[in-house]
């Protein structure tokens, strides 16, 4: 299964971890180059405090909101579940959607069993979208906290984040937001986006990964609940000492980003949909999951009909792409996002997510369609030897196995 | 007060935060310009975690563990709270050093409120060292955890782990240590030290900021009860996209450290000599805090009779030394474990932390040397103008001011 080959490997797996950007290299290398504590007193730690300080006002400018306001974590899964334990309140649910990240879904788990409330999961449509309906009853009851990820992490649709803001604070709900996906990838305004929470990760957007951010809105969010208690550091929020290369290549990305955030996006969806099309031609049983729109601009999940996953991955060692979420990926069951969209086991299974950033080619598409296409015809005609392949005119005789049981 | 001299700064704050090793640096530069979630299953992905399966192992060699003992955290602060929630008992106390670091004083507090248990704390003799009698008379109440730090960030004073471990286990506590201070620094071979549960932090010895580890011995500590919920990252233990440059950097560091471990103590404890040696002949009213041989190599911290820390340090802009340690700096309150120690308010807003490492050279000393003892002389001069200095002689007329009002 090992890419052994002399072709270098082309990554579609930015949902699961970006390539760190130049700038945050640069940024990163010169602070580990220097030393400081950025709580010491003397030139080194000042001048450490100080890239603390610039990272957070690039952070800051990213999201529009004031740097005060952002809690430095060791990545999205802290920050989550930081958000969901300061908003938890005895006696009233957690309200959460069905296609939330695990640090989302355990998290509310844990934090309602510790405060004695509930979590009210509300489901989504075949494309991926909200359950409104859901939404709506379940804010019936009073929940202390709604949180919707503004962008899935294996199909890419986006949240109508500005009716869920709107109908939950006419509700009296919090609303907090796993913004992991797409923050870096599209723009956010929190001037205007009224969240009270918001949870991000810098490697999924070019920052060094074991670093990201709380953004806690300044009078609306009761007091941070720490999850460790320690020194005072970031204002007693988050103690430890700062990660101060990750913080500064945190910085340096979001101010990368945030040059060219409309740009970027326009080239990555243009590829994107370069690579659907060709697929989807050439491949006529394959479906994309997921609305067509209302999604990230560098993600295709795609499902490649009887042909399993990880089959089709192993087929095309050359292309990094993922079954699923990448923190699920030991795991082998499938895909709890596409089953909550209505798929069935075996289309979960068959399903593969390509996801595109910030330093994709038009090179590495051309031929991620020509290894997906090879990769299709050579497993299809392994699983169904006696059947001509998708992609090669109309499939015949599929009478063969559905799935592979390996 | 800043050090804008043409001198580079004479950097004696290891106990702080230290320089990143250069194997530390190259191998986590190298992770940085890689691509990889250590959870996928693509090429890039199991890249990624052989990287830190062998950084796993280095850290494993220098603590002599086994691997699969380890969890890697964000730092010792999350590593001492881990540590503490998962070995707390509801009705059982916690017994903690009246000296340990904030990250096992407040994460103590915090845990038994959390669980209904109590927290124990043991003092300390003027030397730094445990009070033993009372860590027996603890011990009779049967507690749940005892948590000793292996060596004092403040005064580098080590404990007798071996006594600790001893005596608690006969009265069946599990045995904490928060090695932060101690590791890559001193030996340790937990096959023959049997410390239940150990925290470290890379930054104190080489290895970037923002990444540590928990030991947990197998087969005695109960199960690990996470901090946070989400992915099942190290075997569910502590969710979150693993730090791979920083986890690769931590091994690069354990293993630079663990080559040369002895030489270096012996090397570093020659210049902390000579530095105590020079500044305390020259400077008659200096006092030595701490016990005299039990410390780590590295370590002086030095009462300066009568002259205030934050003066002294202001008049040696050249020299990153600390008052206390670089968490409380900003608080500017006198170190608690100077107090614990039994010296004065005043005793302890005069004393300085110098903290030496491996990169520190005997030209850094003999610089600092001058620069300490042209100091004291000047701050001497400035408090006390009808006097003469200490550094010059006898001190008479000690009827000025003991300590300025800054």
């Amino acid at each position: 299964m090992g890419h052994t080959g002399a072709d270098p490997l082309i990554y579609l797996d930015y949902n699961a971890t970006a390539p760190v950007r130049p700038e945050a290299l640069a940024a990163t290398t010169k602070a580990l180059t220097a030393v400081g504590n950025a709580s010491s007193v003397h030139a080194a730690g000042r001048d450490a405090a100080l890239a603390v300080d610039q990272a957070r006002e690039r952070v800051a400018a990213l999201l529009a909101c004031s740097p005060n306001e952002l809690i430095f974590t060791s990545g999205a899964t802290e920050a989550n579940n930081l958000a969901l334990r300061s908003a938890a309140t005895p006696g009233q649910s957690l309200v959460i959607s069905a296609v939330e990240h695990p640090a989302v879904t355990e998290a509310a788990v844990a934090v309602a069993d510790a405060v004695g409330s509930t979590v009210h999961t509300i489901g989504v449509h075949r494309d991926g979208t909200l359950r409104l309906d859901e939404l709506e009853e379940a804010l019936a009851t009073s929940p202390a906290l709604v949180s919707i990820m503004a962008a899935n992490n294996e199909t890419g649709v986006l949240s109508d984040l500005d009716l869920v803001v709107k109908i939950a604070h006419e509700a009296g709900a919090l609303v907090h937001s796993d913004a992991t996906q797409l923050v870096g990838r599209l723009p956010i305004d929190l001037r205007r986006l009224q969240l009270d929470l918001l949870s991000m990760s810098g490697h999924k957007f070019g920052a060094p990964q074991g670093v990201g951010a709380l953004f806690a809105r300044r009078g609306t969010v009761p007091a941070i609940r720490p999850l460790a208690h320690g020194g005072g550091h970031e204002r007693g929020r988050r103690p430890g000492t700062l990660n101060v290369p990750g913080i500064v290549g945190l910085g340096a990305a979001a101010e990368a980003a945030a040059r060219c955030l409309d740009q970027e996006a326009s080239r990555i969806r243009l590829l994107r949909d370069r690579f659907e099309t060709a697929v989807m031609t050439a491949l006529p049983g394959t479906r994309r999951n997921g609305h067509p729109d209302r999604r990230l601009p560098g993600v295709s999940s795609l499902t490649f009909d009887g042909l399993p996953a990880d089959a089709m991955l192993a087929a095309m060692p050359a292309i990094a792409a993922s079954e699923g979420s990448a923190c699920a990926a030991g795991a082998m069951e499938p895909s709890r996002v596409l089953l909550a969209m209505g798929l069935s086991r075996d289309e979960a299974e068959c399903a593969i997510r390509f996801s595109l950033g910030y330093a994709t080619t038009a090179d590495d598409i051309d031929s991620a369609i020509r290894h997906v296409i090879d990769a299709e015809r050579r497993v299809h005609a392994a699983l169904y030897p006696n059947t001509t392949t998708s992609a090669s005119g109309t499939a015949q005789g599929q009478e063969g196995p559905r799935r592979h049981d390996a």
